[in-house]
């Protein structure tokens, strides 16, 4: 089956500018990608990107500058179904994840992220269309819903891990040594250890300041 | 088979004290273990509870009040395996992840929490022990790697999102209708969307305030 994997190459992961600088936002944006690409490579199933600019990546591309939703809508409008969209910032994505995604049976397969976006779709019927924000989970259900499309949740922690923010981090750093984990370790990143509570952040090396 | 359930009954869920005062965590926190408890009626397994103090509650009950580790180390020693340990603090938690649960072969089963933690073990091998801590999941693979026991991960969103801090609410309202999602509604708290971003937090009606 094929994945749309949209990524915005142009400006990716304003969110973590409190840690990263630009470079460093594209560097470990393309890394999360590299993972997601190198767990689908390991599954039957064929990668599509979906970009804002144009890329020297080897996978097949469709570049559409045009908001996340449009964009994935119009490609929706003119693909082969059943197809799945999932997101390129899940760094901890495994092949095994990426099979059991697609082992629901029913119209519409969701693998909500935390704070209630909607990290990985499978889409089996042409009826319904995206409406990609941050709470967009439950929009998606109620769209299928109000389509007679019945929806299975694909309940897993690797899927619902999209990194947006500093303090998402940790999870690449504590399970995951693909590429964007990597790139953080390089980059100085670590696991920082509250010696009372226990409780998990990273930090960044002095010598690996973003400035 | 029978699923021990740590509840620490004394003085729980210290970390939501920023938004709820004792009562309402007390309140908050049995509101919880209510949801795993209704989860796990409905599979065939059996709720046994180790608890800090005395409880009214109507299922089988060990009261040791001890460090977590200490207790369920001790309660290991003398227990029927396989066992399971699920935390209390899960109120996404469905029969069917718990069923997903047990559904491995591997001498040890770990559901991983966001943030490193261990949030559900299965437990087939006698030596196998526990130490709980903010990144227990890293030290318990290895502890079961050192005596050559093989580990499954269970890999689930409703199994790692234990409810500790008050960002941890909002998947609560998001993603559940149970006895925990139903306490915060009935006091005061509802979704806050940024209009801008899109972004998902909780916020307390004024009129429901802690004070």
């Amino acid at each position: 089956m094929e994945i749309l994997i949209p990524f915005d190459n142009r400006e990716p992961k304003t969110r973590l500018s409190p840690v990263l600088n630009r470079d460093e936002r594209q560097q470990f944006a393309d890394a999360m990608l590299s993972d997601v690409l190198s767990a689908i490579k390991e599954t039957n199933h064929t990668p599509h990107l979906l970009v804002t600019t144009p890329t020297d990546r080897s996978e097949k591309v469709t570049v559409d500058d045009r908001s996340l939703t449009a964009a994935v809508n119009k490609f929706l409008s003119t693909t082969k179904l059943p197809v799945a969209i999932l997101m390129s910032d899940l760094p901890l994505c495994t092949p095994a994840v990426i099979e059991r995604l697609f082992s629901y049976e029913t119209p519409i397969t969701i693998a909500p992220g935390l704070g209630g976006g909607t990290n990985a779709l499978v889409i089996r019927d042409r009826s319904f269309s995206v409406d990609y924000h941050g709470y967009s989970y439950r929009d998606h259900c109620q769209h299928a819903a109000s389509n007679s499309l019945a929806v299975s949740e694909c309940d897993s922690r690797r899927l619902a891990t999209d990194v947006d923010e500093p303090t998402d981090l940790r999870e690449v750093v504590l399970h995951s040594d693909g590429a964007a984990a990597t790139w953080l370790r390089t980059n100085g990143f670590s696991l920082n250890i509250e010696q009372k509570s226990g409780r998990v952040s990273v930090k960044r090396d002095e010598n690996n300041n973003r400035e």
